[in-house]
């Protein structure tokens, strides 16, 4: 067939943002560059997407090294890895179409070249912001979708808590806990960010892990009855906290480790392993983009949520691909206001 | 009915092991003392049993306080809880007839009124010795066959690991996961405790943690293809080895903590967080006394593969109730040769 072309006319540069130098802690504006670069031709059997909206998410920090986590560091000069959400703009494939609206790995990049074998899905609603498709109807709600359902699998009644509670996975999850009949208690900081998961997201109760009140002692009185299941974002001394309060037979879904500054050398924290014997306890963890078997399910239910508004996501929405190279540091840091992304 | 009375006439007294004073660490045979007194007549719907062993088990530490364990500690004053196995000798329940085989929680005493709902199981076969209603075709049996069964599942060809090696839930476990096909690796103090693993139990491999080599090398060589399942019987520096190796998807069992001294104040160790999150990994602990459910199955299990020869259980057998205020302190120390049991 012959290969579709956008009505106007595809750019012939675009904007790339590459690593300079190998983050030390947190990422920086100045670990990253921006580049001009012509746009690849169309390869064979191929697609060009136009990135609409670039993801930043928590995991970048170990993408981009050091070494040491579940894939290899992304190398110096290379664009930097990312999810994003574009449009088709070229095809030389019958499945896709100009105009098809892709999420996948695109990466910080306004222009990308895609192999349909990498797409992560194609956006079949139009009623929905296509932003959402990075946030809680994308790998933010899979992950809260996954970590809830799978293995926190909380019962009605019961007490579900999770940490990042006012961020883009833990406000996602409180609600899906919600929905499935938990009391659901978020733990985050400062009283903007309590504020927010109990009137924007419905959470009964929230701690602020910042206050001066011993997070033991203010986990103790939001929840009387003991937490039946955790979602963690952070490990560390939060989710040590956590653990004194499980039930017997309680479930932990590991997520994430936003509380770990770096894991070289090994840090150390309360030993877990009495915990989980006393309690018959389980603690599991997962990663998102390896639990692809389960997007399908996870998506039908989310874009459901999403459109009966079970289910909000908020976002804080960085304008042009000049405000990416800092935009790490600024999630990191906790200065956004839910879901962070980048409008193109 | 009338109650059954065993031919010979029931003795009117019997000794019995208190605790004297609440351990501190380690219970040392100081904490006990022997005391003679009148049994107690059968009382109505009950049985009168005669220990013919009494067990000796790791979980006793935990039992006999300091409190914070999974369950009350044992009062000063009381008999020292313990799994035993008797024949009963007086019997005024119809579904049990004098000279019938049990095993249950009857304690640290010769002679003892048992209500029959706090039976643990009837012994039904006579060709197999009954202290091994207390050793592998026992709690010790179930435990291993939970945890290896149940929660480290190892599927043929991986790799499987295993702490407290050779002492009776640990070579009962490498066995177990021998026989579903596993590849198994014992971790173990001291050259002939390594020696039994693969000689008496048929280990593929065994670790010696006293060894001067740091236990990462020994088990990295031992376990070329990393670590996909493991039992946990010790806790502490062990398992955090164990934890740098586990493979994508691994399954971690936690059964004990010998390793851990003491849990108040609360111990340290290396976090766990990133392990299971990068590794996809689970860790689930289990207390064999609650998993009742799961005996039945377990109990059938064992007793045809002890019958067939594919488990067998090595048995330090001390003789005489005297001896048993020093029996938990020899096992805790490690000085016990297999499934250590008192014989009356």
């Amino acid at each position: 067939m012959a290969a579709q072309q956008a009505e106007v006319a595809v750019a012939t540069s675009h904007r790339q943002v590459l690593l300079k130098t190998r983050p030390d802690g947190v990422p920086k504006a100045s670990d990253f560059e921006i580049v001009t670069v012509p746009v690849d031709p169309l390869p064979k059997g191929s697609l060009l997407v136009r990135n609409r909206w670039l993801s930043v998410d928590p995991a970048m920090k170990l993408w981009l090294g050091p070494p040491g986590a579940y894939m290899a560091p992304t190398p110096i000069g290379a664009v930097v890895p990312s999810y994003a959400a574009g449009e088709v703009i070229a095809s030389d494939h019958p499945d896709f179409d100009v105009g098809d609206r892709l999420v996948g790995r695109f990466g910080w990049q306004e222009i990308v070249a895609v192999d349909p074998e990498t797409i992560y899905w194609k956006v079949s609603y139009d009623d929905l912001p296509l932003s959402q498709s990075l946030g809680v109807i994308g790998m933010n709600g899979i992950a809260a979708f996954v970590g809830v359902n799978d293995i926190c699998k909380p019962k009605s009644g019961e007490t579900f808590v999770v940490s990042t509670a006012a961020g883009a996975v833990g406000s996602a999850a409180g609600q899906i806990a919600k929905l499935m009949g938990a009391r659901v208690v978020g733990i985050t900081g400062g009283p903007e960010k309590c504020r927010q998961c109990i009137e924007d997201f419905g959470f009964d109760a929230a701690v602020d892990y910042k206050s001066s009140e011993p997070l033991l002692d203010a986990l103790k009185t939001a929840c009387p009855n003991g937490i039946d299941s955790y979602l963690d974002l952070t490990g560390g001394s939060i989710s040590d906290a956590v653990r004194h309060l499980i039930t017997v037979g309680a479930r932990i879904a590991l997520c994430g480790t936003a509380a770990v500054p770096s894991w070289n050398p090994w840090p150390l924290g309360e030993r877990v392993e009495r915990h989980l014997l006393n309690k018959q306890a389980l603690m599991q963890g997962y990663i998102t983009s390896f639990q692809r078997h389960r997007w399908p399910d996870a998506l039908q239910h989310l874009e459901t949520w999403a459109r009966d508004g079970g289910l909000v996501g908020r976002e804080d929405i960085l304008d042009g691909i000049d405000k990416a190279p800092g935009s790490i540091a600024r999630l990191l840091n906790g200065e956004n206001q839910g879901k962070l992304v980048i409008k193109l």
